[in-house]
Formats: structure tokens, C-alpha cells, sequence
């Protein structure tokens, strides 16, 4: 199995699935192709929240800023997942949360320039030859070698002080909740109260339909964070935030 | 062969798709992820309308407006094709086009607030087991019961009066076309004349390339609806007509 | 293998898989459903593009404007490829990519006008019937022919004058880049330096990551033809262009 992810939008992602069915005898399952363009940490987010529900799997992922710079190929290993993409962090969450100690390799382009269609040209033919030939045999070949240090993205950390925490959006979602940093637990002592959030007093529930519909609520998302959310409506416009802004949230009592 | 249709937009499905392929070896086939949200009535035309093509199989089908709340889960069978989904309505159409008489179960959550993403926890399980187990296998294990009544929704149905209709849109598909809940049949007669949509006289033909670019008609879609149309435009823009409006139709003569 | 690629956006899409799968045991790939709406050409661009990627497959394309019309419906042969698609042009340029002296056959509908989704009830059960019983036995019972001609897609040709060139906009890709009828040996020998676009001295460079984001730059996508682009940005947008739009390109010296 060949999982593919990317932020090409449409028509491209079609490019490398002729690539990959071309050497490989894999089944292919889309992850998704819209992630926010050119945001790794974005990507990295919802990687690590939806591969995990995967079996074992070679994951392509192909958000690529540095795209014709000197950035290197990483291959990392997490149990028996295998994952396929540049070395600027945006599979590094997932794989930690994988397993504790993923195993990185990394390969230097030749000419990084050589080419502007590197999922395509590089990281597809990549993940279908670990597919069909087994990972040994192409970090050997491909003169990968281990990663002393790879990149990664940093989520900021939430600043919790006692009852109030600052809190960053992480990302919003189709929904339009806005998904911040801060664990669920935070709030699950206000469960059925409300709390503080830039100032305005706000229902805690534990599920949407808790409220009327159009109704602000604090929730736990679905990947565990507290998400400012509307019922039937969209959290981030009802609150008026976006990604990577802050809310001051504080609880009673 | 399981199919997978969701309101979910993007990425939230690849979750349902890893748990699936956890747990069972299955082909997925996606019917869509876009249905407008949290609207059930759209959502179970269109299951009616595309699942009928489909080979026996596994249906997953996740538009769920009252996630949070007590409603059941739903197990259909029509024929060979077992429906997975909430007990809001949303597969009985399809069910109930496909056989005259479906068998309906359903189980009630023991927390129906203790997740916010059943359709990965609660409906991708189920229906990935009742693909590798078999029906009867689940039903028993997941304390199902035959249902005395399942939530039904309602398609409005067209006021026929004479030579006039009072028409509803039930949905607008992709190209623009409004499509109502009236039969086709009801414009046969006036196939190359024309009918009055809300006092306007409108062709009536048999595609939409049978005017020039731009023009509005009225025809028959894929579906057996007569639909408001324009030769490569969008007819509900170009009639003004949105979802649940309704519009007075009268053929002449 | 099928592949689909069509303009229906969603879910049309998914009758058409339901009725492959019903006739054939076949795995389906999508290249895309969001082309440009009944624009053959860009279509037929993309198609040329990303096809070639593939393993021998059956490709169903329905870019389909005269839909309803007593347009025909081709089946084309390039190597191991077949493309099944109405006969507009959709197909040629990457059969003619495939294979020097590809075959055509058309077969013309009884009552062009009696079904209004082609897609469904005509070129999928053509395609699936192909994977499963081969070509030959379809051709027959299907009355196809051979064509004497074939309806065709022109990419304009780029006007070269020495070191400038009118160059034509062929489409807008998803990340905002303008692809150009021009070759992209135009400005190998520019690589590096400026050229005039619209007399606006731009960089010439080999990738977007060559400048700072947001600066506009020429370069030479990975379909082998200039592009207009912006790194980390819309290069359609930045440059003002649209797709069949013109611009004025001049090397100096």
C-alpha cells in the first residue's frame, strides 16, 4: 500500500500515480492533495493525526517549498511504515508519534535545480522502488545515508498559567473549526460550564449538537486539541480567527 | 467493495480509509465527500441516484447532523448491499429504490457523546467488520435490533394540477442544473415547445446542446427529474433558483 | 486498469465507477474530474501531460460539450493504451504522444439525443466491456469503424522571430502558474538573466525557490513549456493573464 499526500490540488497528483502503478503493484489510497500550499506545518498536523489509523504503508508526502534547492530526501521509518518526502520536517511529527525512536536517511540531490516536478520525477519512483524492491535495497542504492539531524516544524506549545492559557491555532478545518494547541484536558474540569475566551463567555460541551444550532462552543476535537467551534456553522469565522493567531482563553472559578 | 460517502470535505475521510483498510481487505471506492453539509435530504438523493450502479457492496455513508446526540446507527440490506450509517434517513431512499422491502437494525450508543468523530470510531469499524465477518457475525456481537421504524426523509412531492405544477428544487448538481422533484414525464408532451417557468416561456428539449450556448431550457436529467438547465451555464443561476425554492410550471394548450 | 478523467466535479463521477465496477474487475484511477468545464483543449493539454505516466489502461475521458449532439464516440489506440472519449479531439494529442500513428474507430449513436449523460450509459459500459472482453470483440459488436478523420484539438502554434515570441496561454495550473505554448528551449539560452514579458524585464530562472517569495519569474515547468510564475504565489494572477491570452516575449541581445 502506497498512501499519497500533497498540496498539488488537481491535476498533478495524477502524474505521480502513473509513476508509481508504473513500477510498483500497489494499491494506492489519497490522503489528501489540498492541504494548505506550501505550509508544512499545516501538513505535518494533519499527517500525524490521520496516518496513525493506517496499517503499514509507504507514505508519499509532497509539500515541498524548498522544491529546487539543496533540501534533502528523507526516508524515514516508524515500526513497519515507511515515509517518502523532503527533509523539511513535515513527516517527523507523525513518525514520532509512531514510534519513539523513528529511524531517519537522508540523500543530497545531485542537481537540486534538475528538475521543478520532484514528486513526480524524485519521490514517486522513491516510494514505488521501496515498495516492490524493500527499503534496504534502495537506501543502498539511492546512496542514502543516516540522518544525524533532519527538520522539523515545531508546534507551538501552549502557554498554560494556572486557569487561562494563551492558545494558537493550529489549523482550521473543512468544518471551520478552528483547532488550537491546547490539550483537551484543559478544559475538561469546565465541562458543561463555560470559559473565557478573549473576554466572552463561552459554553464548554462536549459535542456540537450540545447547543442550537449557530451556537459558539469550546469542544475537544476529534485529535484530542480544544477547538473553538459553532454548531452547523464555522468556528474560525464565528470567532473570528485564523491560523496561527492567538486566543486567550480562562476558566472560572 | 465498501464505498465511502461523507460531508467531510478533506482530509477527515483518509482517517475513515485507514481504519477500513485496518481492518479489512476491501476495495474503497469514494462516491463523494462534498455532499452540502449536514443536509441529509441532498445527501440521500444522490445515494439514491449513483448507488443503484453499483455491484454489492458495503455502503458507509456518514451525514450526520445529530452526531453528539442519542440517535441510533442504522444497518440496512437491499438485496446484496448492506448500508452503514446514522439513523437520520439518509440511506432509506436508496435502500428502499434498490428493494421493496430492506431490512433495517439498529443500535443505540451506549455515550453518544463520548466521540465527535463516529465516523471514524463508530461507522468505519462497523462497516469494515460486517465486510470481513458478514452481516449476521456483526449484528448479533453489536447488540443490533430489527427497527420497528427508521428517520425517514422526506423528497417534497411536485403539486400536479392539470396542465401546471408547483415545482421544488431538490438539489443543484455541479454543472448548475436545478433539478426538481417533478417526474419527467410531466414535460413529454411538450418535448419541443416550450413551458412557462414562473411566467416566462422556456424551450423544452432533449439536451442541452439542442440551443445555442447560453440559452435556458428545460429537460430531463440523467435522473428522470426535469431539471432547469442552460446550454453550458448554470441554470439555477440563470432562473434564480436555490435548494427547497419552488417554482410554478405550466405547459400550454 | 481504467483510468477517468471528465469535468462532472462531483459526485456524477461516481455512476460512472459504479458502472465499471458492475462490468469489470478492474482497478480505477481518477486523473481528474475538475478540468475546465467543456473546455476540450485544456483538457486534451492535461491529458497529454499526465497520461503518458501510465501502464497500459483502458482511459475513459468525457469532456463532452456536444453531449446530445450526433458528435461520435472514438475509441483510440496508442501502443497498449486505449482512450474511449467522445470524438472531439480530447484524446488525439496524447495518443498522438504515445504512439506515432495511433488507430481510431468511431462508432455514430442510433439517437444521439437519448440519454443526456453519456458518461454513465455510454462511454463507461464501452470501457469497461473493453477491459473485460479486449478490444477487438468490443469493435465489432459495437459497429465501430474505422475513422477516415477524427475531430482535432490545435495548440497554437508560438509565433518564434528570432529572440521574441508570441506566446499563448494554454492553461492556469492549480498552483497559479500560466503555462505558455512556447518550448522551453526558448529561453535556455536566457537562464540566468531577464527577458521582456510584456516589456517588464522578468528573471529567468531554472525553479521557483531561485528568488525571494512573491517575486515573478519565467521559467520552464515541468511539462517542458515556459511558464509564468510567482514563487509561492499565482503567476497568472502576478502577470495579469488568463488562459487563450497573448503575451510578448523578448530575449535581448
Amino acid at each position: 500500500m502506497i498512501t499519497l499526500a500533497s498540496d498539488f490540488g488537481s491535476p498533478y497528483p495524477a502524474a505521480m500515480k502513473g509513476v508509481l502503478l508504473s513500477r510498483a503493484d500497489a494499491r494506492l489510497v489519497d490522503i489528501a492533495h489540498d492541504f494548505p500550499r506550501q505550509d508544512v506545518r499545516q501538513a505535518a498536523f494533519w499527517l500525524r493525526e490521520i496516518l496513525p489509523y493506517f496499517p503499514p504503508a509507504v507514505h508519499l508526502v509532497v509539500v515541498d517549498p524548498g522544491v529546487g534547492t539543496a533540501r534533502d530526501v528523507l526516508v524515514a521509518t516508524a515500526g513497519d511504515h515507511v515515509f517518502v518526502a523532503p527533509d523539511n520536517g513535515v513527516v517527523v511529527p507523525v513518525a514520532e508519534r509512531m514510534d519513539a525512536d523513528p529511524s531517519y536517511y537522508v540523500s543530497s540531490p545531485d542537481d537540486p535545480a534538475s528538475a521543478t516536478f520532484h514528486g513526480r520525477d524524485v519521490f514517486a519512483p522513491l516510494a514505488a522502488d521501496i515498495h516492490e524492491h524493500g527499503l534496504e535495497a534502495i537506501l543502498e542504492r539511492e546512496d542514502f545515508r543516516p540522518a544525524e539531524t533532519v527538520a522539523r516544524v515545531e508546534f507551538p506549545a501552549p502557554e498554560i498559567r494556572d486557569r487561562s492559557v494563551e492558545a494558537t491555532i493550529l489549523v482550521v478545518d473543512d468544518f471551520g473549526n478552528a483547532v488550537t494547541n491546547v490539550p483537551g484536558e484543559f478544559i475538561a474540569d469546565a465541562m458543561g460550564e463555560t470559559v473565557s475566551v478573549d473576554g466572552e463567555q463561552v459554553p464548554v460541551r462536549r459535542t456540537y449538537a450540545a447547543l442550537d444550532p449557530g451556537s459558539r462552543l469550546v469542544t475537544v476535537g476529534s485529535h484530542g486539541n480544544v477547538e473553538l467551534a459553532v454548531n452547523r456553522g464555522r468556528g474560525a469565522d464565528a470567532f473570528g480567527v485564523s491560523v496561527d493567531e492567538t486566543v486567550q482563553m480562562e476558566k472560572s472559578g
